[in-house]
């Protein structure tokens, strides 16, 4: 007999069959007939979950047929060819071992429970064949961001989450400090001799380890005080800022496009049970989304060129009008890639005055070096630039915007010790979950949500 | 001609021999001879280094022998074979293009500049040969975690970094606010509506996920406001947490095993160049230390055994007599792993009123089975226990303790719902780092430390 997982019964089936082995997890559901059983058994291991049968021959049938749904159990039995299903697989137990019982008042029964009664017990939604889906592909689009970087020399940086700087504004940030609440006190006081809160980005770290490494990512939480109840906003998620030295902004878009066709297809490949579902449960077109995205061309136009395509699409065809030198709306993200594109558009130089002041300015003296990348069905995926790195024209853009360049010296003397053309993009992990699950709401793709005034477990 | 990375160098070299390439990178030293010139050029991506030879035939040679330490650099040439050294590449470089140059006053030179004045220029010590080094087994390091847990089925977990838990006692940690300070507010006004900070541990929250998927790990920042400056504490710092269902503490002790094993010989295999330099920067003896332990036999013994075997040290041997019921020294750590054993050592079975309340309570009543790792050199590298899964002994344990069940009724919840017998291990990140790289300081393991008074950069 030998104990397995059933991720290791799925791979390992037709070997397996006919076989005695070991399983141990919990009841999803339990079905009794007269005289048989059937369990729906799952261990989270695997998406795919064993039917487990037993009938009035095991020993203590009595009690094993009373066992709730929640019940941690460890089966031992056979395994044999599935009545429904030849890829499902079906135990016949010899023995139940009852390892923890669940009571009947258990919250999760068997029947679909709504996403805002499972935020309540969030501790026990990973449970359910949702969370286990979304957060299985969470892990495995973790996994293949760092394989990506990793396996094309990247190094993983550490940036700090404590930051004594401020560098995108103050008032969307938390403090960090340790003196008490209420007390009149000089930051010189605190914990670290001045006024710290959480980072919003790595970004600027980063650069300091791409002008060594020449290539790095990131992979970290971040932290923004924002006051807003969103779908799409929370106040701590995890952010990837790969940063390539040598790279102007048209190889950045080469690797950004690689870098997310590399995810979705691995994702593609590792969770085929899983996005299944999830494309069930949304409603259907999540597979043949990922599926076009693997394969699809990635237009490239300027921000100029993509206020034009707007401003053709008709009179009246927006609510908001799309105007040079400003931001677009969600509903022209959505015209671009849905209905013009039909695919992945990158937006590029965009008016410097609605951008980051490290971006690289262009020749014409009005746009910037930025790029965002837009997809059909979510908007704004990743947004990039390549960083300017003439000394001159950082520090005057610094002082126009009213930025410390003695704060910051260290950031601005990266362009007096052998600075070169570099770029990089920040992605929010979150946002790319919901792109791979078709969750609607960030509150279902991160373990336990923080978000105004909702700070729970 | 093709543009190659250091690496890509490395690897193939025998390939390119006598082929045009294209590298682009910085210039770590630069030697004049008259009328030929050497530079020791490096981009980061490998810790070899190609020398690049040019003599006054190139273009614009007068400005490029007068290019500084640090300047970053094109360099197109062919690659020849090296005279002082067969697997040295060397490149005959055609023509050698500035990007950007740096000023005589370079903080840099190439001479061995002290790890404080390092430290004080952090965002420029990544260039050095032994951050250089630090960083990639940093990264390899990582990498070879992910690894570990996700070819075996885990999944990775983001537990949240803000918190409104106080699991392990006030007073260690930073407060989370956005209310203004020096202002008497209620917590109910805070941005959460509650009283929040950081997290020192996912691993309540891990539990969780373990009871749902069964092998679960967290990679992630943890923070403490501890005010203590030593070598080996810093106020944020990153953890592993695994949590395994179905797993006692001898199986337990098997993963930790197993798994270091595995880490050690990944950044044996994948960084012999970086291990050889520390190995000599930090006078010898780390790699074959890293080479024993990846061997060696992991010694089992409980905590009273342990005690009993220092008392036998003979009188006077310490300078903090062993006691039963008591936490072990420095000391005792170092004549258990270096004198008696040899070897890596687990405790196991410690007394129970000096370990956390969510350990399992052993039948002595005295004991709980906590264990802890200790490694020769480095003390104490893992902790881990098996949890206690029986709601009654939790229970009374935080009633003795005067923790609250209503505010962790989801972890006691827990017990309730399916429980079952489960462990997991914490390993500080920076820990393992310091212990793979030789480094005695934390501050130079981790890119931008934070410790009481210093948050730069």
């Amino acid at each position: 007999m030998q104990m397995v997982t059933t991720l290791e019964l799925k791979e390992r089936l037709e070997e397996l069959r006919g076989q005695e082995i070991c399983l141990q997890g919990w009841i999803r559901n339990h079905r009794r007939q007269k005289n048989i059983g059937f369990i729906d058994f799952y261990d989270g291991t695997c998406f795919k979950n064993p039917q487990v049968v037993y009938d009035n021959t095991i020993a203590d049938y009595e009690t094993v047929s009373t066992l709730h749904v929640g019940a941690a159990v460890t089966v031992v039995g056979t395994v044999v060819p599935s009545y429904k299903d030849p890829t499902t697989p079906e135990v016949q137990a010899r023995l139940i071992t009852i390892e923890g019982d669940s009571p009947e008042d258990y919250p999760l029964q068997p029947k679909r429970h709504s996403v805002e009664f499972l935020r309540k017990i969030a501790y026990l939604r990973p449970r359910t064949r949702l969370f286990q889906a979304v957060f299985r592909v969470r892990s495995v689009a973790a996994m293949a961001i760092h394989t990506y970087f990793q396996d094309r020399g990247y190094l993983y940086v550490h940036t700090p989450l404590i930051t004594a700087n401020d560098a995108e504004g103050a008032g969307n940030t938390f403090t960090v400090t340790t003196l008490p609440q209420g007390v009149k006190a000089d930051p010189s006081e605190d914990f670290f001799g001045k006024a710290t809160s959480l980072a919003v980005t790595g970004q600027l770290e980063g650069e300091t380890f791409a002008m060594a490494f020449s290539r790095i990512y990131t992979f970290g939480p971040t932290f923004r005080a924002e006051n807003s109840n969103t779908k799409t906003h929370a106040s701590e998620y995890w952010m990837i800022e790969p940063e390539i030295a040598f790279c102007d902004i048209a190889k950045l878009m080469d690797i950004e496009e690689d870098f997310l066709k590399f995810i979705v297809r691995t994702v593609l490949e590792k969770c085929p049970d899983e996005l299944e579902f999830l494309d069930k449960f949304s409603g259907g077109g999540l597979v043949e989304k990922l599926k076009a995205l693997a394969d699809a061309h990635f237009a490239r136009v300027s921000h100029e060129e993509a206020i034009t395509i707007l401003r053709n699409a008709g009179e009246g065809r927006f609510e908001f009008e799309p105007k040079y030198g400003e931001d677009t709306a969600k509903e022209h993200e959505k015209y671009l890639t849905e209905e013009y594109f039909h695919g992945p558009v990158f937006i590029y130089d965009w008016p410097k005055d609605i951008k980051a002041f490290y971006m690289y300015q262009n020749e014409d003296g009005k746009t910037v070096a930025g790029v965002d990348l837009l997809v059909p069905g979510s908007g704004e995926l990743m947004g990039g630039s390549q960083r300017e790195h003439r000394i001159e024209r950082l520090t005057r853009r610094m002082d126009e915007l009213g930025i410390s360049k003695e704060q910051m010296d260290w950031y601005v003397n990266l362009r007096r010790f052998g600075g070169c053309v570099h770029s990089g993009f920040g992605m929010g992990f979150e946002r790319l979950i919901m792109y791979l699950t078709a969750v609607e709401n960030i509150r279902d793709v991160i373990p336990y949500p923080r978000t105004p005034k909702e700070c729970e477990f």
